[in-house]
Parts: C-alpha cells; structure tokens; sequence
C-alpha cells in the first residue's frame, strides 16, 4: 500500500521553494533560514508490528523507535541535530511505559548528541505508537539520495544480512557515523538504509536512479542470525534468501563508481566491514547472478508497510 | 497522565546547546544553521478520541489534525514553513483513507504556504493515527512563550469559547495570521492556544509566568454553540461553565500590558473579535469573579492527555 501511496502523494503533493527534496526519498531535504542544509525524516511504530511489548522490555522498543530514525538520517549522510517525538500510550500503563521509552531514547540521543526538542504524549484504549520526527544537517556535499547510481557504480553494504528478527532488528547501531565518513571521504554515487530488504531497498535505489542491477549470491555478507533463522524454521528458506528479503538490517547499501568502489572495500575504513555485492547496470531489472555463471531475476521481496 | 510526565521529561531531559526553549511550551524553540529562529512542535491525533471517523468524513479528520499543529505554532507567533506527516492506517481502507486524509491537509497547507515535506505511512490492525511535526520560523521579536505574563497584565482572547464539540473543533481556522500581526504590532508578554480549555491553558500560563490570574466571568465571550450544547444536555452545565472548560476552541490567550491591551481592544485590529476578560495578578490561584463581585476558586478542569 505505501509505495501506490506514496506514487499518488508525489503527483499531487504541490511544489514548494522550500522543498529541495520531496516525498520519495529516505528523508526530505529543506531551505531553512535561508540554508540549503536542513533534513527532516519521520518514522512511526506501533506495538505488534515493529516490535511487541508483550515480548520484550519497553526501553528496548524505545531505543528502536530511535535508531529507526537515525537510520533514515544516516541513509541521507545527516548529522543528527533534533527531534521531537510523539506517543500514543495505552491508557492502563501510561506513565511508566512513557519513561521506560525515554529511558530507551536517552542514551541513544545522548550518543549521537541530538537534542530531544519536545513532543506530544496521549493516551487512548489501543496500542502503542510512537512517532518520531527528526531533524539533521548535511555537509559539503549534499545530501547522499538514493537516485544517484549511474551504471556501472559498485554496490556496496556495510555489515551482514538476514535474521534480525532474532534480535538485531532491536538492537541495531545506526550507521550514522559511518555513512558521514564514508559520504565526506570517498565519491559515493547515492545510498539507502536497509529497512525493509537489501532486495527491495535495491530495487527502490535502482529505480530511483533509473538503471538495473545484479548482485552476486556469493559475496552477499549472511548474518550468523539468517542461518540460525533458517534452522530454527525448516521452512525451505535458505539463509541467503533470509540476507535478501527478512529486512530490518539497518546496513547501508551504496553505489559508488568502480574505482573509489576497490579504493573503499581495499581501505576497510570502518569498524563494520564494507562488502562489495554486485553492479548496477544499464540493462534493467534486478538479478541475482548465481555461483555457477547463471542469472536469475530476484522479485523485491521484503516488508511492505 | 500528560501533566506529571512533562515534569518527569523536564528533569530528565539534559540541556543541549541548540535548545533554546525545550519541552513545556506549545512548541521548542531550536538554533539551526546557526540561526535562532526555529519553532519545532509535533501533534497526534486519533481516531476515537480527537476524531471518530465512524462520523465524520475523514477529509474533516485530516483538516483537524494539521489545523491543531498550525494552532501550535500561532501560539508560538511563527510562520509556518514545512512538515511531516506519519499516518497508521488501519489495514482494510489504508490507500483510501491517507488519500482522504491528504485531501483535508492539502487546502490548508497551501492556505498557509506550508511545504509538506515527507511522512511516513503504516498500516496495522487498529485504529486510524495521524502525527504531524511542522516547523515554524519566528520574527524579530522572538517566540511568544507561555511563561512571560507579569501581575496587572491584562488577560486577552480571539473569538469565543465553549461547545466546540458541535463541530468547531473540527471546522475552527486556526490563528497564524493573527498571532503574527499582534506579536508583530502590540507588545505582548505571553501567549498561548487554548487546546484544553480556557480555565486550563490559562493556568498553564500563569503557573509557567509565576503568578495568578482572574478571570472575570460577565467578560468571558461565550461561543453560540456552549449555550446550544448547554441546552441539549440539559445536566445543569451553564454556557459560562462551557466556555471555561470545554477546550478545542483553538483561541488566542494573550497576556498584554495594561495600555497595550487597552489599544488592542479599542483598535480591535483582527477579524475576529479581541476581549479583555481578566488579570494576571501577583496573587496565587486562578479565580473566577461573578458578577455580584463575589470571587471563587477556579478549577483547571479542560482536557487531560
């Protein structure tokens, strides 16, 4: 449903002076005060969907509520600056849940030294949901958009894929430190965050950019989690599938021209390694090229909201 | 619940040097780029308690909830300048529900030259959320906060209270236009949205600027729809009492100095009419004073979060 949505909201939405960069991408990019610099993104999770409060520690749900959004700051290589945050809390609980979920948000934003601005608290008979705005500053180069791959361009991801719903979709760190460093310091094309599958977040930055895609099966970096996952299931799904489409990886996946592609992955100049996965090509399509020489097309599986 | 949270926040928030003005007022007040002229404020709204859509059609719905935000930021004496938009959408209407709603938004953004500039769109199992963060700019004079009403202020509202139930708290306009032309040409010490209530949000005000207030109740200009709603209760609820408690008006209330308040009234600058209904006093509590001169404590009763 989001992606006819948001299809929609891109006709009708008016333009505006202000908006450098609409809906469509991971966050919008906007002229305040008379900058150019300025990032906004939102992100709302509610109880049963993005985590379960019947599961597990609400401080826990908080700090993914967070880390969710500075993700989507990291995937537009933005410092984070502020936020405000909005709850809507089941009404029997309401006080303890709201501070155990600040007490999940605190340390994060303390980390990455946002300013936690304000927010609006209710109460009603459902279930949570908490909805949190954020806002960051972009350096000298701009904004890191996702339609920015140009064929040819390396595909790179930072960490492993696969089974994070086994935990790491709780626990993830935001790469925001290193989609920084890698955006100042190497000649990336464009990125993404991994949100709802390396399969489907390539899809969305190859068709953003206006260009195909191949990724090859067997440098794909499989989490531990998506073998463990694949056992624990016995359901057919090889960890592999589990790396393409489980989702909720929090990676950063980016398109950067050959050259500065081997420069990257040879310099490993981050504390998660940096893995080069395939091509983005001018014929269309995404594709999975197999390790015996055979290609497959790959659908955009994942987690549609 | 709202109210001791917001204390909790307050304490444990830490300070950050870009905060100019955090949690506590109607919205935060953020240095960004380097400038201090940023008003940030988020609202959220549901279905069952701010709306229900089971009555109304959910283009009202989506008016409302982006009208409440811009009341937040009139409150604050800024111009609207961008926001985001998170919808939870209940699974089986989802796509035409965030049309519908995006259809309400839409003439009021363009109204007040708001650029729209992203969301995030879910669907789940429960009922209908909507979380808007807008971002204001605020003129030469700086925000108008909540906090700076001194004793023999002069207590000052747009329009007229109670009843807003009948169809006003969806309809209401709300008062950006307003509050910028009185920050901008009278010299006003405080100001405030009245989202919970008149007796409530003047207690906020007066509890944030350190003093008292009374309100005098032969002054209070009392909506058509409190007498209305009044009537067809028929629970012994007078009009007056309406208008002190009922919340969802969306006014002004201002505090003035006395000779600026005298101008304002007698220059009456808005479409909409100004009354003086009271005074900010050095004396605690907040009262009300009947006609016969007889003066009584005044409960906060409004709309608790």
């Amino acid at each position: 449903m989001e992606r006819a949505f948001v299809d929609w909201l891109r006709r009708r939405l008016p333009t505006h002076p202000l908006l450098r960069l609409g809906p469509g991408d991971d966050a919008a990019v906007l002229s305040l005060a008379g900058r150019s610099d300025c990032v906004i993104t939102v992100d709302l999770l509610s109880d049963g969907v993005d985590f379960n409060l019947k599961e597990i520690d609400p401080r826990r749900a908080g700090r993914k509520c967070l880390a969710v959004n500075l993700s989507d700051l990291a995937a537009m290589a933005a410092e984070p600056l502020a936020g405000v945050v909005a709850l809507c809390l089941p009404r029997s609980d309401a006080y303890d849940l709201a501070v155990a979920l600040y007490e999940g948000f605190l340390p994060l934003a303390e980390r990455y030294r946002l300013a936690i601005a304000g927010g609006d608290t209710n109460t009603w008979d459902g279930l949570l949901v908490v909805s949190i705005t954020l806002i960051g500053v972009i350096g000298p180069r701009g904004p890191l958009c996702r339609g920015g791959a140009t064929p040819g361009d390396r595909i790179l991801v930072t960490g492993a894929f696969g089974g994070s719903l086994l935990g790491r979709h709780l626990d993830f760190e935001p790469r925001v430190g290193e989609a920084l460093k890698l955006h100042n310091e190497y000649g990336l094309h464009a990125g993404i965050d991994v949100s709802d599958s390396l399969a489907l977040d390539l899809w969305r930055m190859m068709t953003a950019s206006g260009c195909g895609a191949v990724i090859n099966a067997a440098a794909v970096p499989i989490a531990p989690a998506a073998g463990q996952l694949a056992a624990l299931r016995e359901d057919g799904v090889t960890p592999l599938e589990h790396a393409l489409t489980d989702g909720e990886d929090f990676e950063l996946l980016l398109a950067a021209p050959e050259d500065e592609a081997r420069r990257l992955v040879a310099a490993q100049p981050l504390d998660v390694p940096i893995t080069d996965i395939g091509e983005f090509t001018s014929e269309p399509g995404l594709w999975l090229l197999e390790p015996d020489g055979t290609r497959r097309p790959l659908q955009p599986c994942g987690w549609e909201h």
